[in-house]
């Protein structure tokens, strides 16, 4: 196998999203599409959010997924470095629970988009989600899989409250 | 002119819903993508929701953008019957001020993903600009546009507060 | 005993659900109000909610409970399809502790009326007794068992605070 | 005509709330349901509302749609004192917007329902269309009516956002 | 000991508010002013209510201390039917930790008080001080047991952070 | 007319609180107590403040009322200085529509109480009354005052929603 | 006078900000600090946010005032980018009055502080008052304005509450 | 050694605030900036809270940190009585989880400002971290250290999400 870059970069501003964010992982594994994971602050490390977002295009990445807690800057700030579709996940934060976050990261003004998905692992295990809806836009076989996958999901809720 | 479906449905739960959805429309067409707009409302006409929905990805629409505001279920309904991303615009309700219409689109549980963008008219604005970036992912000229109309941005912006 | 229709439908978006619900099918049995539960998900099972609302009349239920958590949906599509008095119960949410259930089920807009209840188990158990004041309207026994019922929960209530 | 008692009485705790709950007026005249409306003020007129609680019963009354704003006491004060079903109204307040209504009147605690609405004219008109759910329960001809109110709301929504 | 009416009077919707509520009487019973606790249901005992609050004042009480939570009616229901002043504690509810219980007994209407405190423990704490500060006004020695107790509280706050 | 202390002090954080705050000297005025209004800032003014808040006591106030909006400590630090009842009235702010304010003054720490009354005039006029009813525990003729004031408050509730 | 880099840069994220922005600078101007104002976007600009922020030490700044609103990333991300202190200005928001510019500029994460201000004009007013504190701490000069500045103000507080 | 004053005093509401403000002590060792650390109550010990203020810039201090929670008057209250920066840690409460310490906090009016931090342990350590930026200004030793702290901040963040 070849270094390709996979379609799908899930990026969050520290290590400690990585057990929320890892739901958006699980979604893309489960539906056949790649990623690669990587802790980019928007807070500690601006350069490497720079460097990251204005190559994420030429670099071969088709979908960002970024999450981040608290005043979270990172989505928003990839958004506007990028003319790639970036789906922003507000993780939970202490205090105030990921309203904080689900503010930060919504809000956005006029031009500039970020994706919103649901507060903490939901909002990861859906960022996946659309991520592979995105990209099926442009390939059969990950429809297909997509709408098994959603099928399936639609059995699987038995209709009996207890067994 | 043939009558193809343009790439993009917007789809929202009241007529008085347009004066901001209007701005999701003016984007598309901004950035030279074709759209239809029509009231779908989940609650009055819930058989017009299910038959839209069931339906938008056959008829070959490939995102929906859709607005509601206070109980807002309008974008989280058609996302639950179409595998096509679906983008929602929290209206601006009027006791509330749009925080139930952003709660009820963005908290969807795992396994049925809305992208839920800001509230009000910069959502609006901003579900277009998303949807030509998804668009994008697969039509270099649309791409090419985009490009030139987030410079065009950056260019807009006067470093000076007066004139 | 034939198996006729009882005369309350108690739904839920989830399983996991049923602990609050449980307690709208306890106040529903204190009472002498048979019911019937099952797991109809607004964005999991979008058809099963469509077949179970628009035919619930018609099915012989009079009054349905429905519960659900986050972006619930589920009060509010069921009420869609149906003239049957529907009661939403807010689900104790993960993140913001149901006030976005609260809101996504209360702010209905003007047409569709979803009776809702308060926040998790006391809302549900109030779900059950309010089904029992609806059908006592026309049920002469049943009004006098809630009339027993409210009079023993009154005398419950110990003056003293301590034994 | 003789002076029978209407089958809904809607109380309010002042008159400054009638122009809020004048649309569920409304919408029980265009439902062909008689009402009577009064002011009840839970704080100013505790007795008159000791007094309208405890007897609308035997008056005669089948439902109680109850209005109030703030600290919205009406509709849970009047469920304390009757086994009718009581629909609360959370009329929108000056500085908080109905918030601090819709909490005071949705967080019963278990034991006394109060079914409540939407904040403010959305809200009144919905409890007016649920007060003939609920009455339509037995009484056929009003369920036609109903059902014919429903089907020509749902006619009135075009599908075109612009004439 | 004769059965004098005691000045406080502390009531609570419920005796699971007595965990909350006790740090009232020890306040009292730390200022040397006497109280009597019961349980007063606003919503299951509204008979209960109405015979305590309309007789408050005969029989002898001179600061009525009410705790309630969620939709906590009981401070301003009791302030609707006394002229004595009425102390509204707001105990800390289980989904939204008070901040119903805080908006249900401040927001009162223009023309009926009550004096709220804050939310939980330290609010039931403060109601006790400030119906002795109350009290005070026309009651020399418990004028000085309060600034006692008000120059031993400076005392105790040690200026360093550790030993 | 000699100068005597008047039983209330008025106080406020800005003159702009005025408007707000003469609500409290109307209803005052209305039942026949006296007061002394003046602005006393927190932030602006803190010697004013710790000089005013030090000697209202010997000065010969009884009641203070104190009103202050967005990050309103004037209540607060008033009753840390003296033992006299404070009353705090939330003024609304501009942006956050007096939550700010009220939870400023409700959620004071235990040992030092702040009685809290509604955000706006309506908590003014109550802090009115109030002061009021705390006066008259040791004042007959107030007393009497006070429940005509009430009865007619009472009476001037017109059942009527209309003329 | 050349053209030396003045003390205090105040940035914000649009044109349409400068009128609360504005507030900070006639505060400098009071001090007889000097300034310089430019719209730096975060979302549109984000190069020129880059450059401004990495280089705004070695330009000769040494305060940085930042006011944004909605989504609000401009103070945090300059802060990220530069160890001069930054004060942060939420902007009123149409939607939601400036909570989520509150939320996402003070909810920053350890490690990378902005300096927080209210909402709106005061806000802004004070960032201006702050920036000249600081300055002040190795400006003799300046500490003796400020000094005649809060004085003045205390001055300016009149204890009537009308003329 | 001498007994000089530290840079920075480092003052709470309660002697359970220094296990949240110990990150600010933390961050300030780090720093190598020495600090002194002591209780002031505004509500409990008023006349300290004075003295402190009114003699912190006289007795040596330079930038004062206060933390509080629920109605957190002492940063605002401390800002009031000195022109030294003052920065603001909304400590977090139990009810509210520090929205209230929050609001308390930031909304000061204008003409007083508090340089508002994030609620919790992180605004602690960030108020630690801008003491340091502010007295780095005049400090090029400090400066040096703020340096490399950020950079080996920066370096720590470590790309991968797992070992």
């Amino acid at each position: 196998m070849t270094t390709a870059t996979p379609p799908v970069a899930i990026i969050m501003g520290s290590r400690s999203d990585w057990p929320t964010m890892k739901h958006a992982a699980d979604a893309l594994d489960r539906l056949g599409v790649t990623w690669a994971a990587k802790v980019v602050s928007a807070h500690r490390t601006p350069r490497r959010l720079f460097d990251f977002a204005t190559s994420a295009k030429t670099e071969g990445y088709r979908v960002i997924i970024a999450g981040a807690g608290g005043a979270a800057h990172l989505p928003g700030m990839a958004a506007s470095m990028t003319e790639l579709p970036v789906l922003g996940v507000p993780v939970e934060s202490k205090a105030l629970k990921g309203m904080d976050s689900l503010l930060s990261i919504a809000q956005m003004p006029g031009g500039v988009p970020v994706a919103t998905l649901a507060i903490g692992e939901a909002g990861a295990k859906n960022a996946g989600i659309l991520a592979a809806q995105i990209l099926a836009l442009s390939d059969e076989a990950l429809a297909g899989r997509l709408a098994a996958f959603r099928a399936a999901q639609t059995e699987s809720v038995h209709e009996t409250v207890e067994d």
